[in-house]
């Protein structure tokens, strides 16, 4: 019957010191979210599979986790279909619902299906995990959570103003200095696709050019050639794998390359009232920085696009990213809603806090006194002593069995519980108690009401 | 394309006001957790199949969300047994993984693996969701939060003493008077079983016995006749359906009735245990009685069973329960460590509060003042102020079209937006602003630092 237990892979059990640092990380992400006035919403962990399947492109399809119908699933799959013994056919026929992908598409669903409750332009943030059943790597897990806050119903370029400020003040709040926000535009995308003679290439371009700090200039230069842009145009994008200056001058230079483009233009001009309107609010530890090779895998980036890195130095990726979409909501038939959206990648922002060592000491709220059990009569008189305590808001614990004492010290120092409190027979005729700091081994004789003020 | 979106039956959006409802409740039970000295862990969603198929009784195996393995699952399934086209034999082929059904399971999986890092005796919580495949209805739903605090390492009766006054002060906390925590003790059942000659049938007895609530008297002693319990033995349970008086009084008839059974005996002085010890302590708001047909459904309680019951005249079933369970992690191979835990329905606690009106007004944490926005430069000024006020804490936006007025003082009236901040051409130049409460619709003029002194 015993079995040897473990969690599937590229899954993780947290410990409580591991919990208690999540939650700081969030609790702050949230905190910053209210403040900026972005509301919670909760969507269920899966959705039914018409609504994801299609929506991340086919390696998407693939890593979405289908959940197997219930009962006799088998009884209504045509025995043709079942004899062909195919994934790809039967998949749709024994499986109805699917585990969440990201938080973006149930958002959408969302805002859709529940569109004459919601004063826009709504602005919701959403903090749940999603999961894939992609390759756990290091950094890379199958179930993980996203922490996203999104406006729809609006295409002010305000709200990019306010998200660059955001994930300033996050960060700034996390005490993680250093931190480069960069940002490009789908459009200038475009006008470059446009100008090098690769309109028709739009995704393949993005996609390819998403790749420059994963493989390099040469292999990005090879998949754009491979994918059948022309040696000529590819020739074109040399001054762009290489712009420098400030943001400012950078605009100004791609501005000259790409005159040509409307569409090129009107991105410009979108970075340009972005870097404008920071400039003069100003940022509290992050930098803006422009990043015209950024594209970010997604293909439903219309507007700005958005990426986190990390401090340099550490060796982390991106911590975060996002962007403005135009038609998120069209593929459930709801038009003409804009939105606009960042994403925090909670994961990898632990793995940095944990690397510059920025957690707090006292991220995890554990307890502080522990009352040790000489047995019965003394356990329920401590008890009482235990109820004003908790009634104070002090975390407080009973030893549960009477046991040998240096047993009982032995936990409270492996827990790091800071105080003991020893209630023995003549502690309960004279109502003082023996209270001891475990780090200084210092024993004090005290009251009740003493205790209480001390450990408030 | 469009699709007219839906989410699977059983599941459910969460809407902003609903959210931090659920929050409330979540944090006051976290914060009480936490306060008697529980930790907290996380575990992943799903587990591998074999941890949790076997655990909940064949019942428990159907209503388990298996999840499809990805890729080419079917090329690793023998023909012959693809033939059969039966999903007994085919479910485990293609299907590793499973979402968790409970808590509990996961819990005793999670002390068995890290058996080594942890300090026994180990008290966690775990707030998480639960999937089961259900039939939905009023009050149950297929993805749903379990909220569990359990102690393992420890056989010690002042646990069941500290859970009892856990879930009054959670309860208490909430402003949920007059709940009753029903208490019963399985070793107490065991006796009776045995009295009754029907020792052999204790699951058979104990499950029917659970259904009285359900199902009523009579259909409960039917039920007992059909899986082989006498009539003569049935009859005898007779005075047992109809204890009266307090607690004390029903444990000394129950003494006088059990008196042959040594097993019953023992239940009964572990009750009555507990209950002296509480009425020393005392408890704030909640009412302790002995309900000695409570066995809840799950076999695995061994000692102390509890049961949490809205208060009268609120028609919700049981909001809470628990129990002792001596052997649950020997299932994974882990022997002798006795646990006993409790747990909060979170869903139907919510019902309660929504019903008795008990929702704190103040707990949705919306924004506190919206920037009206008249134009590109009055906007940027509005932002250059909301910084400002976000820097003391204060929830601010803007609103990120310029447009209509009416329009927008429409928004800050639907999202109870209790302030709103104009600045228009004439602020800017006096640096002092119009400030307007919604409620009363009064306006001042106010400086940026009276406009924080009045919101803060």
């Amino acid at each position: 019957m015993a079995q040897k237990p473990s969690i599937p892979k590229g899954t993780r059990d947290f410990t409580p010191q591991e919990v208690s640092k999540r939650q700081y990380i969030i609790n702050t992400i949230k905190g910053q979210f209210e403040l900026f006035g972005f509301q919670p919403i909760e969507t269920p962990s899966f959705e039914n599979s018409e609504t994801l399947m299609g929506k991340y492109g086919d390696e998407g399809d693939r890593l979405i986790f289908k959940i197997l119908n219930s009962g006799e699933y088998l009884s209504k799959v045509d025995n043709g279909i079942y004899q062909k013994k195919d994934e790809v056919k039967l998949t749709p026929l024994i499986s109805e619902k699917a585990l969440r992908y990201d938080l973006t598409v149930p958002f959408a669903r969302y805002v859709v299906q529940h569109q004459n409750e919601i004063d826009f332009p709504f602005k919701r943030y959403q903090i749940q995990p999603v999961w894939r059943a992609d390759r756990p790597q290091k950094g890379r897990f199958r179930e993980f959570y996203q922490c996203d806050a999104d406006v729809v119903g609006s295409d002010s370029l305000w709200q990019e103003v306010e998200f660059i400020q955001l994930y300033d003040a996050v960060f700034t709040q996390l005490k993680l200095k250093g931190v480069t926000l960069k940002v490009n535009n789908r459009k200038i995308l475009s006008g470059i696709a446009e100008v090098i003679g690769a309109k028709d290439k739009l995704i393949d371009f993005t996609v390819a050019l998403d790749k420059l700090d994963k493989i390099g200039e040469e292999k990005v230069k090879e998949e754009m050639l491979s994918k059948g842009i022309s040696a000529l145009g590819i020739q074109m994008l040399e001054p762009l794998f290489n712009l420098s200056g400030d943001f400012g001058s950078q605009i100004r230079k791609l501005k000259e390359i790409l005159g040509k483009s409307s569409e090129g233009l009107k991105g410009i001009e979108e970075l340009d009232f972005i870097n404008n309107a920071i400039s003069k609010l100003g940022l509290q530890t992050a930098t803006l920085k422009l990043d015209v090779t950024l594209a970010r895998g997604l293909n439903y980036y219309t507007g700005a696009i958005f990426e986190v890195a990390a401090p340099e130095g550490v060796d982390m990726g991106s911590i975060g990213g996002g962007g403005r979409y135009d038609d998120l909501t069209g593929i459930f038939g709801l038009n003409n809603v804009s939105g606009v959206g960042i994403s925090f990648g909670l994961d990898r922002i632990y793995l940095v806090l944990e690397t510059l060592n920025l957690f707090p000491e006292t991220v995890t709220g554990a307890t502080k006194v522990l009352f040790i059990n000489f047995g019965e009569t003394e356990a329920m008189h401590c008890l009482e002593l235990i109820q004003a305590l908790r009634a104070e808001n002090i975390k407080t614990e009973l030893y549960p069995d009477a046991g040998k004492m240096k047993k009982q010290m032995t936990f409270a120092n492996k827990r790091n519980i800071p105080y003991v409190v020893m209630v023995g027979e003549a502690e309960i005729q004279s109502r003082i108690y023996t209270l001891k700091n475990m780090a200084s081994g210092e024993q004090q004789q005290l009251s009740r009401l003493e205790i209480i003020e001390l450990l408030k």
